[in-house]
């Protein structure tokens, strides 16, 4: 243990530097996006096209049919980054204004790795139907909603309420992000292992949105839900466990997962358990490093607490994990969010999705699964990492072309169309801020 | 009259054009603005500063002191451009969808003339609360709030409130954007007739949101109340005049307007007036040519409608008038919103103002003024253009200062701080668009 510890030392301290680095550079530059032009300004003069008068031609025509809005404005590519601050990062309830510095970053990522023009919308609102009104009020500007951040429960209800009733696509990244980078780091870990998925026992530590959004894809996989046990901070899901009645979703998983009625803690769930994916409080020290050697032989362990692993993976390979991943980009097989969300907005807003529904992640997934396998899998590299430049557009097709098939799509492009127009935008995006680092109209980074 | 009426169809013809070029820019360009990186991207190790971990710091900074979320986020340069989308130009209540074109060339405008970075937020609420509520929840983004093409008299008590509850700038640039620049038409129109502002004799046609905002800011001109006429759909308005009982600002200028008690139509308004400032119904014939000899000699006659004025300019001065203006690029003195709104904001915005008060419209306005005398003030020249790359750092400082002398900023900078604020950034925002041109990432105009 104290060799572990030291190592934990070191390792956190390590871990602080991007901390003081990050405080520099967000006073320095004030932000980290802005709002500029995506049409000419060859004169003044162009003002009255884009202006009064000429602007009232394409507000008639939309006028007479509001659909024309996705040909007339950025309608279709812009999304809005929605919390409401209370479940940010791992810091809690830290208000709206607190939670502006993540949704910002957000917005960064979504531009650059997907060409999507996030707007981050932290809202000073608690209630679940005033944030309902809320979202649907906005919702004529964007082609899309990315909800983040939000306290569970309500972060499903709110979810559930707007992909009801909106006819833009509604995603709630920490549930349905989370799941699906998850999902991928599954399949090709069975696929690894050789083991069949659908035969496996699954332990699921933490019950909150995303492990639970992680249950209910395993099951589009085939899995059978008896096969998951659940582990919440009181113990193990079951059908005699109290779940808070206002949480619908929990509630279903109490009822169906778990056929062994397995009761008590973690250490009584992980017993031959296939695989272990923790999405609970940051480590050390929250999953026990012996727990992995009551788990089947060439286990899996997932660990994605930021910024702390539930378990440090040295600890789990050490103790019989074959497989490993967490949450950070210092240690092999990060099962991170971006990989998913830049990727899934781009095909959703490239076909005018009118919803991202739970088999477009899964094709997602596959589809990050799928280029890992192209590039080489390995017990080190079960996704692919942020730099390779192809898995955004990959999973751009993939989610397009399902929503095409499903009929949930305004404009039905092929598999070779929806490649060029993630391959154009999204390179566009990238060339823009190099240009405009060059130019230094975004200025260097100080010195000191 | 035959003459006219030639005169109009060739001018109405060649006014046709920017309508059907507006239609093929937006339809080519898929709207006007877009979201980007404010902050380098040297590799996607920058993420770690950018977003988790290291966003965390900011946050927890902000979470400790809310006030901080302006060094460490985008705020203190965003502001909203909302609408309800129930009276857009002179469309009508034509829904947000269809307001979203005129609220994307705002921020096209505010982007390139102001430095602003300006998110189009077009909702789909009528309620006047429940637009309070939307606002509310909202602000926590934006450094300001611009309202825009909202129907009255909801828009009044929309800006009063706001304006009451928040603790950032709330404008209405329908009311105060178009009164500050009529203003400046008048304080130098008096100037070139030679004659006292506060002795004239006003007559305002149309008494909507602007005309009412006119009166407002002519009284901190030292303009006599009673000195102004104002001219609804139904005639003048006097101190028996019905006045819908939820108009509380009309009421009110129906009790104190129009010493002489005046009653009647505009025929009878205008006998003797110095001044003809219509703010009402797109023309032509508003106006009868024939009302403008009623007036004094060397009148003078603001017509505002767009497209077509309430009086043709050359009408106005072939009857009297020695000085005219429209809201229209075609003829010489345009009245035109879009010299205020951007320095107004870039001002507010650069000392972190709290709000932005009647006081700073008529400063804004008296450098407005300014500018063009120091241009050369003539009858063909009471404001500049906006070419003039002056006047927007003229009015931000103007602005700004007005701020920190009230005590209504956060930031107390001196005038030469300023001025190298708004230069910079106006400038940075038009270098940007030049090399986005340039490089196509902002592709060139299709020919056809």
């Amino acid at each position: 243990m104290k060799n572990n510890e030291n190592n934990n030392g070191n390792r956190l301290e390590e871990a602080n530097k991007p901390y003081e680095i990050s405080e520099k550079l967000h006073r320095f530059y004030k932000g980290k996006i802005q709002v500029v032009p995506k049409a000419p300004v060859r004169s003044l003069d162009d003002f009255s096209y884009w202006y009064t008068p000429g602007v009232a031609r394409p507000c008639r025509l939309i006028e007479a049919d509001r659909q024309k809005v996705f040909d007339y404005t950025n309608k279709g590519n812009s999304i809005a980054v929605v919390s409401d601050g209370t479940r940010v990062l791992g810091l809690g309830n830290i208000g709206p204004e607190a939670a502006l510095p993540v949704m910002e970053g957000k917005s960064l990522i979504f531009k650059y790795l997907g060409g999507v023009d996030a707007v981050p919308m932290c809202l000073q609102e608690n209630d679940l139907q005033k944030l309902v009104a809320l979202v649907k009020a906005m919702a004529p500007n964007f082609g899309g909603i990315n909800l983040e951040d939000i306290e569970s429960p309500k972060c499903y209800d709110l979810l559930d309420i707007l992909r009801e009733e909106l006819d833009i696509p509604v995603w709630h990244d920490d549930r349905q992000g989370t799941a699906t980078i998850i999902l991928a780091g599954v399949i090709n870990s069975f696929k690894l292992v050789g083991r069949d998925l659908t035969e496996a026992k699954y332990v699921l530590q933490g019950a909150g949105a995303s492990n639970l959004a992680v249950a209910e894809l395993l099951m589009l996989l085939d899995v059978p839900p008896g096969n998951i046990v659940l582990v919440d901070s009181k113990g193990i899901l079951h059908d005699q466990r109290k779940v808070a009645s206002n949480n619908k979703l929990k509630a279903k998983w109490a009822r169906i997962s778990n056929k062994w009625k397995l009761k008590g803690q973690l250490e009584a769930a992980v017993e031959d358990a296939d695989i272990l994916i923790a999405l609970s409080t940051p480590g050390p020290g929250i999953v026990p490093p012996e727990l992995v050697q009551k788990m089947k032989k060439d286990s899996i362990v997932f660990a994605c607490a930021n910024p702390v692993p539930e378990i440090w993976p040295w600890e789990a390979r050490d103790n019989g994990a074959a497989i490993t991943a967490t949450g950070r980009s210092d240690f092999a097989n990060q099962l991170n969010n971006s990989l998913v969300f830049p990727g899934v907005f781009r095909g959703a807003l490239d076909v005018q999705a009118t919803t991202i529904t739970d088999e477009m992640c899964v094709v997602a997934a596959r589809a990050i699964a799928q280029r890992a396998q192209e590039i080489g899998l390995s017990s080190d590299f079960i996704v692919p990492t942020m730099e390779d430049e192809k898995v955004m557009t990959e999973v751009a097709v993939a989610v397009g072309r399902k929503a095409v098939e499903f009929g949930l799509a305004r404009r039905e492009l092929k598999v070779e169309e929806l490649k060029a127009s993630a391959d154009r935008i999204i390179s566009s995006a990238q060339k823009n801020v190099k240009l405009m680092m060059e130019s230094k109209i975004i200025p260097p980074v100080p010195e000191d």
